[in-house]
């Protein structure tokens, strides 16, 4: 491809942090034909593994570039992912998770990652955001429903430079309406490298198997039929 | 005052960057009383003068906490205020400062200052995030101008806890239609320390009386017919 031809391409941000949605919606940009440019963000997670995931993500896809934000939002607390003193809630109801707003709520998470990403996107010319959220299996979190993201589009529009002069970045968040099974049936549909994604709220050897996050996903391949790669506790 | 009747005191966190308006900002949130949480972001500005100024603001308020957040959006770049390898113009047109969008810019700076903002106001259960930006000296910046900040009070309703519990903190912005000379002029009635302000874009030992915001804040000044305190170069 010459340069010409390469400059054509569309540029997309997109949110990685490392786990299953964000890894999806990675294969999804890059079956769109975009140039990648996932943005991840250290926001003081208890571990690192998400982190590492990302990166080994970022690799696997040969993307254009991977940037990571260091941003300290744990001096903010509030959130048990954050804040070691808060203790991560453990083999919940299934049915419960995503009735209520846990404990593992970051607050204004999504605003945050999504200002970030704005910033990125309009430094780099990008036409679009994309992040991994999904409004059914996280209904607890109000920043994962559509009309917030509409919300947050007219942000996009009214506060940037690309905004105002009519080319605004576009925020697309594809797996909005999928249950976590779909989720799972579109990876193995894309070839997402599912052994490289780390979904688990602690930071051990082996994923917890009990974490709110650990239970949706095990219930999402199960219900799928594909075999879950990831190594889990006992 | 005894512990009840504190705890019935509004609170708010105000965006303080140590510059002119965020400062009057300040002063106008400490009249209507509220209980002061100022919230300065270390985003990798070239200098540390600005968070000097706002740290011995913050002080002189006596305030409840003063939150100082560090995130390195100079990785991001775009921008002459977090960039060293862009150079802050210099003697412009003060007529011309505010027609354009300036390489001062930093792109969606407020939409990633309310962001954290937002996250930090759902914490602490704030009733109100002030912010001082103005839309008459800084036409030039997109996320300045009024319907701007509405689009993001919409995400704040839409995209929180206390938002979808109805209630929302709200975002304000007093000084979005003043005049740099009323906003001067406000800051006397409210007998603000302007010498422990910084607005020069610059690190100097002084101000350096040249850059764009150097020469809104003179301009302010003279046209208030109040004396700056702050000493310039030259």
């Amino acid at each position: 491809m010459d340069a010409k031809v390469k400059d054509l391409r569309k540029k997309a941000v997109v949110l990685l942090s490392g786990g299953l949605d964000s890894t999806v919606t990675l294969a999804r940009t890059h079956e769109e034909d975009y140039e990648l440019y996932p943005l991840s963000i250290d926001y003081g997670q208890r571990h690192d593994k998400e982190l590492e995931s990302a990166q080994k993500i970022a690799n696997w896809y040969e993307v254009k570039e991977h940037k990571i934000l260091k941003i300290d939002i744990s001096q903010v607390g509030g959130s048990a992912l954050t804040d070691m003193k808060i203790k991560i809630p453990e083999k919940r109801d299934e049915n419960k998770i995503g009735s209520d707003v846990p404990i593992t709520y970051v607050p204004a998470r999504n605003t945050i990652l999504l200002s970030l990403a704005l910033g990125y996107a309009e430094v780099i010319e990008a036409q679009a955001i994309f992040i991994g959220a999904n409004a059914l299996d996280y209904s607890g979190y109000p920043d994962c429903r559509p009309e917030y993201f509409e919300a947050f589009q007219e942000v996009a529009e009214l506060g940037t430079k690309t905004g105002i002069e009519g080319k605004p970045v576009v925020i697309k968040y594809p797996l909005i309406n999928l249950t976590k099974a779909e989720i799972v049936k579109e990876g193995e549909r894309l070839n997402v490298p599912f052994h490289l994604t780390w979904s688990c709220y602690k930071g051990g050897d082996l994923a917890c198997g009990k974490c709110d996050s650990c239970i949706l996903r095990l219930k999402g391949f199960k219900e799928a039929g594909i075999e879950d790669p990831m190594e889990y506790e006992d």
